[in-house]
């Protein structure tokens, strides 16, 4: 293989695509394009929207996502998930033979929580990478909501929901912004002095915002979230919480 | 006043523009630029090559930046500088009479340790706001170096170099992303275990970067910033820094 393109494609509004994004799409030999996933009717065709309008001329393929080995525990079933996904992609790119980069689209960027870089890394020989940066979920809540990610000279510490599960409010930090919690963390938090910045669906038509106290805003979300996951049949958030100190 | 915008630009590459932004450059009907700062010949040019591809049609109004105020202390100084700012703004739109939205290019996003974001709020009457999302240095940096911003479930702490210096390595972060650092201020902790990746005019085909284990890295970067900022009389740069477990 020769290149193999990592594309940020933002969060799910077309237009957070980037100049460079769109040149990249348009010009990749080979696009691969999983088959499944949370949301897979309306992000597939958010993803051929993209493709369209970026004018991409390159031949796309679609291929199954493997299924997580919940048996196994946390980092091991995820390695192994990317382990099976590598070995995915290594047999479609060497049944298409394409004769130009391969490209991958990654929803926000290939950066910020996404295991894209990690899979890409099992490949032998190990491709030549380049990675194109886009819009992440973070910077579409802040936009939605207007307000800076940071206080002024403040620390912001990004985390899973996992992790604030786990280790609750991380030290030092003024203002937490989480990323991949399917089951509201915040709840499990000391809301005094909490504001919370949500977003679901970000960028997206069905987008939908909501802040407050953690106290009252809280449950509030908590209960938004489950009746917009049940009316879509899957949902993708994030939020932002700053501590008054 | 109508409707501001802040739209973020990227860091230096206009192809980081997105095409919302894109769209919002073209639309503006009033576009105010600071006639100062640092790289200005470089950054300035770069800014009216970015309205150009845009198609901006909007009038182009320069402002003179404030000097800040040395002899506050540090957030006074801020607070003064960002007051004296919002005057400036509230004069050139009140003297342009603008029929449609200002315009603000923000380099990287108008989230991400900004300030454009805290000087609009001090307008009166306060401005319907639009954020428009953009590439910051970090993503600019993670992508150059096509590395994961952060580890498998693992925390980033974003700070500025001043709170590095004067707190360390924040509590329970795997990663720091370090922003606003004039002053190496990786050259302060203990070294051990961690591995820094270093960019400057990201972005840029000024880009430079380099990688390496903190205690030979570091000294490295301390000089190759030294050498780049005399070359071009200015400089901007971040780094990301992780430490083994």
């Amino acid at each position: 293989m020769t290149e193999l393109w990592l594309i940020g494609i933002g969060t799910g509004n077309p237009d957070h695509v980037t100049l460079e994004g769109r040149r990249a799409l348009r010009d990749a030999a080979l696009i691969l394009v999983p088959r499944k996933g949370p949301g897979k009717d309306d992000l597939a065709a958010l993803r051929h929207a993209i493709l369209r309008d970026a004018g991409a001329k390159g031949r796309i393929a679609a291929f199954d996502m493997p299924v997580r080995d919940d048996a196994l525990p946390y980092l091991d079933r995820v390695r192994d998930w990317h382990d099976r996904i590598a070995a995915i992609w290594a047999r479609v790119i060497d049944a298409e033979a394409p004769r130009g980069p391969v490209a991958l689209l990654v929803w926000g960027d290939p950066g910020l929580y996404d295991s894209t870089l990690r899979i890409a890394a099992r490949l032998r020989p190990v491709p030549r990478l380049r990675v194109v940066p886009g819009i992440t979920a973070l910077q579409a809540l802040t936009a939605a909501h207007a307000i800076p990610f940071n206080t002024v000279g403040g620390a912001v510490t990004v985390i899973t929901g996992r992790r604030l599960r786990d280790h609750g409010w991380p030290g030092g930090a003024e203002s937490v912004a989480v990323m991949l919690d399917g089951e509201c963390s915040f709840t499990a938090l000391d809301p005094t002095g909490v504001h919370i910045w949500w977003g679901a669906f970000l960028g997206m038509p069905e987008q939908i915002l909501y802040d407050g106290p953690l106290a009252e805003a809280g449950p509030r979300i908590a209960r938004m979230r489950d009746a917009a996951r049940a009316r879509h049949g899957w949902i993708m958030d994030t939020y932002l919480m700053r501590r008054r100190r």
